[in-house]
Order: C-alpha cells, then sequence, then structure tokens
C-alpha cells in the first residue's frame, strides 16, 4: 500500500516514515521547501529518503516569506536558550501561520494523484512547542475537512492522516527510531544552524531533540556548533 | 476592517472582492501561481487588484506540477465543446487535487498575518463543473479546521470563511458584479487560452461565463478567439 509521508529532514518525521515502512507501505515522500531559513533540511530529507528506500520523493517549492509572520521565515529573531517553562507559555515566534494545513493540503494533493490512502506525518503534541497545528483536534477536523474536499473522498473512503508520534515524548521518539533503523544520523532538527548545516545547540527545537536522547539513553550523533561529541 | 481575498483573476473572485468592498472591508488581495496553464490569470488577478484599491497584493508560487494530477497543471487535455449534461456527469480533469484546502491555507497564514479576520473566496456549488473542494460542507470543515490550527483560533474567535457566491447562479453572480462595479472587463475565465491572454469560448469555463452574461441580459465585454463580440 502506497503512502504519502511529509518529509522535513528532521527527526520526527524520519521515524514517522520509518514507522510507515515497518507496517509494509511503500513510500512517497513530499517535502515542502516554504523559503525557511534552513534550507539543509531539503538536502537532509533527500539523504534520508534514499536512505529509506523511497519510490519516489517530490519537492514543492511555496515561498512563505510572500505572506510573513515567522522566525522560521525570517521576519523575527530565533529565541535562544529559554527554559522549558518559557518554551511552553506561548505559541513561539518559530510558529508559521498554517504551516500543517498547507503541508497537508499539498500531501492530500500528492497522495489523490498516485493512489495513496495515507499521509503520515510527525505531528507531536507532547514536545510541539505551544503549535497550534500539531493538535489532535486539529489533525482530525483536517482529515474530515479533505474528506469532503477531495476526488478521493467523495468517490472513495478518503485519505487518512497518520501521526504515530502524536503522543510520543522526545525520548519515545529516538527509543523508536534506533529501534527501526531510521537514519537518525542525517536528521537535522535547528531552528538556526550554520552555514555548513551545524547545529547551534541553544534553540528550542535543539534543547528538546537533545534532551530527549538524553532521556533514551543515546547520544545523540549529530555534529552541534562548540561541542566535542560529534561523531 | 481587513479581509483578504483569494484572487484568481476570474468572474467568480473578482465579484466576491467587489462584494466585501461594499460591506466595508479593506481588501488584501492574494494570488497563488500555481503552475497553472493561464498565467495571463496573475496579470489580471493583479490589475482587478489595482482597480478595486487594495491595501496590498500578495502572489504566492506554488509549482503543483510537482504533484501532478489536473488538466490546469498541464497534465492532461482540457476538454472542449462538452454538454452542460457532460460537465455535471463527474469530476473533471481540471479538478486540482487539493486545490482550494492549498489556497485556504495560505489565504489564513496571511489573514493571520496581518491580523485580518475574513477571507473571501469564490468558490460556488452551482456552476462548479463538479469540483469537490467549493462545496459548502468543505468550506464550513475548513473553517473548523483552521481555528484548530492557527494562533488566531486559539487565541480568537478565528478566521471567518467568507464565500457570498455559494448558492448564486453565473447570471446573479453577473448581475451582483455589474450592479457594485466589478471591473468584469478585466477578469480571465478561460482553461485554455491563446498566448495573448483571449478566450477559447469552448471550454467549460468559457461556455459556463457565456451563458451566465446570456440569462443576465448582459453582454460579456472580454474576448473571445473567432467572435465579433469583442469590445
Amino acid at each position: 500500500m502506497k503512502a504519502v509521508v511529509l518529509a522535513s529532514g528532521g527527526l520526527d518525521s524520519t521515524v514517522a516514515a520509518a514507522l510507515a515502512k515497518r507496517e509494509g507501505h511503500e513510500l512517497f515522500f513530499l517535502t515542502v521547501q516554504y523559503g525557511q531559513r534552513h534550507e539543509v533540511e531539503v538536502e537532509r530529507a533527500l539523504a534520508i529518503g534514499r536512505a529509506l528506500g523511497v519510490s519516489d520523493h517530490r519537492i514543492v517549492q511555496v515561498d512563505l516569506r510572500s505572506i510573513g509572520g515567522s522566525a522560521l521565515t525570517g521576519d523575527v529573531p530565533v529565541p535562544k536558550g529559554r527554559s522549558a517553562a518559557d518554551r511552553a507559555a506561548a505559541i513561539p515566534v518559530t510558529y508559521v501561520p498554517a504551516r500543517n494545513s498547507l503541508f497537508l493540503s499539498l500531501a492530500v494533493g500528492y497522495a489523490e494523484t498516485i493512489g495513496a490512502r495515507r499521509v503520515y506525518i510527525g505531528a507531536n503534541v507532547v514536545d510541539y512547542s505551544g503549535y497550534p497545528d500539531c493538535r489532535p483536534e486539529f489533525l482530525r477536523a483536517f482529515e474530515t475537512t479533505a474528506r469532503l474536499g477531495t476526488r478521493a473522498g467523495v468517490e472513495g473512503q478518503g485519505i487518512e492522516i497518520c501521526a504515530p508520534l502524536l503522543h510520543k515524548s522526545k525520548a519515545e521518539i529516538v527509543r523508536l527510531g534506533m529501534a527501526h533503523q531510521a537514519p537518525l544520523h542525517l536528521t537535522h532538527s535547528c531552528y538556526d544552524p550554520a552555514p555548513d548545516g551545524t547545529a547551534c545547540g541553544r534553540c528550542d527545537s535543539c534543547q528538546i531533540r537533545l534532551a530527549g536522547f538524553e532521556a533514551a539513553g543515546f547520544t545523540d550523533p549529530i555534529t552541534y556548533a562548540g561541542r566535542e561529541e560529534s561523531v
């Protein structure tokens, strides 16, 4: 059975892809290049797709800078060194307006074109830094919307939105990835990497990732700026 | 009050914009350039925005050709000379998978960025040629999804999706446009125009448009290939 995976090049989407593969799906990756600061994500996503043996990998360019509104599209600075309490306090500036709605729309469109019945997304409510479009009620509402708005939904049973990591902690996600040979060494999580792709180690995403590997009892295989624990 | 209008350059979105203006909104146009065959639409949308005095007009490029699946993105031929019964029989090849879901996601993201509380779309169920993503139940489901998935929805009352032409016939839309000085002479509806933008007069969209003007008792002000009734 074919499945579309929204592949960001990050840890969560890579583990979600490994789980989709384990369940016997033929993988079709979709990566959205949305004018993010960290274009290294796209290169990593392609490498991850090759490592997981995808049947096809589509890159869709959407210039979200033209509608603005997020630190991830270059409008405001990425916050550094925040505590977990700070991170939980509000929707962060790295929130990109309607990003998952856009990504899922593209994934559902692609799924419909190739006849896939499932879309995998690495969305997560535990360590999600307050993004409203990672919440389970959003994902269920989107699935309903997609059923009503697509040929697949009108003529058949619709397209299922699968978020297998929705309620997992980052430590559980790391353990799942290790258990299923997800290529975690190729993944990229940093919101503000160096030009060569090296992670900063201090933004919300790096802090959550590092804490997750530590809690899972594994060493993060990627390189961080100014640290010695790189591979 | 600010309103985002999804402006395609077509008849329906132009009349929807004229209605939004009549209701006292400050207009912000959003045009999605999605690799459609008829890029003339974007030029027309810009001219229509100027004619209606928009405060801003954003163009977002999304290359839907990379996910394929529609005559409007160049994958299959545009049908010509079909009867109304043929058009009503099935979802047409000009259906673009998940297009309105994508467009509305972008519009909601833009609305959130500028603090607009309404998004206008020219969607229509009467002459809509069988597109599932023009149905009222899809639009309501999308509004719910947007409320759950955005900062505006979590922190406030959300963003309303307004489709004032949803249940109007094409003749009623033409009459509304004429009554509210919508710049119909700048609009473009053809799915398969000549390189200079001249409408073919034979595709579904042209046929529906011509019949609408005729039923409304007005002459269509645009030029059609091989006809004498141009202005």
